[in-house]
């Protein structure tokens, strides 16, 4: 109780290290969601955006740079408890056409809780007067619409088709 | 291993009920944020969102009737890391003026991930041809989104401003 009120550069920095906890979890499930993908565009969309994540972690990188903070990462349950569920679909649907509808959804759930924290930390940046971690936290809140939408569209147009027929 | 193959049907099932526990959470936990809030406009945001939750989960049972299928959640592991973490902002920031940026970014979590449910739920709802369900889910993904945008504008404007002062 005797210690210091929390300030806004403190929760930049929680944030930060929940986010960096988040991408290295990502990073290593993306691989096991890839090899699961019966269709190859889903597979390969899984696999793109594997190696955006490391680009990603890197700017994460940077921005613990610029914030003069070790980085380092937070237990974030959140994203521990996404991934728990796409382990989930990925042992219920493994004989299933509807898999890749499953991974697909699962992997969208990443993608917004991205959106979500990328757009806290954007924000924040912008109050504390940082600019450059801004327009990092910008770059990857772009590629992770894109992603979204790429996704979306597959769902849409072809792996939820694919499920619907063994239906 | 004698048991059918899941078909996309039994994808949209297991989504909804996910969702519907996740609503759930959701509408229990939206009263101890407003609670906590300081700023009267972020407790009104999460007041409204408490009400319209309560919209949502009865478009969720209309959904339920329409599939055929008794309306019953099932544990949702990402929705109770998201309100873990939500839990744990509450603490640390209690006496802290960057609360109410940290409420805020735990309920955008929040947003995003019914955002990324509702989004898979609709696509599949079209795939499997329930268009009046589609129409339901649309209507809760437009809240969602209005709420969000909401939200980022109280932060971009409000909540975060106040927490810099404290710094």
């Amino acid at each position: 109780m005797a210690s210091k009120p929390k300030t806004l550069n403190d929760l930049f920095i929680d944030q930060l290290k929940d986010i960096y906890y988040a991408e290295k979890q990502i990073l290593r499930t993306l691989p096991k969601m890839a090899k699961a993908a019966n269709a190859a565009e889903v597979k390969q969309a899984f696999e793109t955006h594997r190696t955006e994540t490391e680009g990603q972690i890197e700017r994460l990188e940077q921005v613990f740079e610029l914030a003069g903070v070790a980085a380092r990462g937070k237990t974030c349950e959140a994203i521990v408890g996404i991934i728990e569920e796409g382990k989930e679909v990925m042992e219920d649907y493994a004989d299933s056409e509807a898999l890749d509808a499953g991974l697909i959804a699962s992997a969208q759930a990443v993608e917004h809780y991205e959106m979500a924290r990328y757009g806290t930390l954007k924000a924040l940046a912008m109050q504390l007067g940082m600019k450059d971690a801004a327009k990092l936290f910008d770059e990857t809140l772009a590629e992770e619409k894109k992603t979204d939408a790429l996704l979306s569209q597959i769902a849409e147009g072809g792996a939820n088709k694919k499920g619907q027929k063994a239906a």
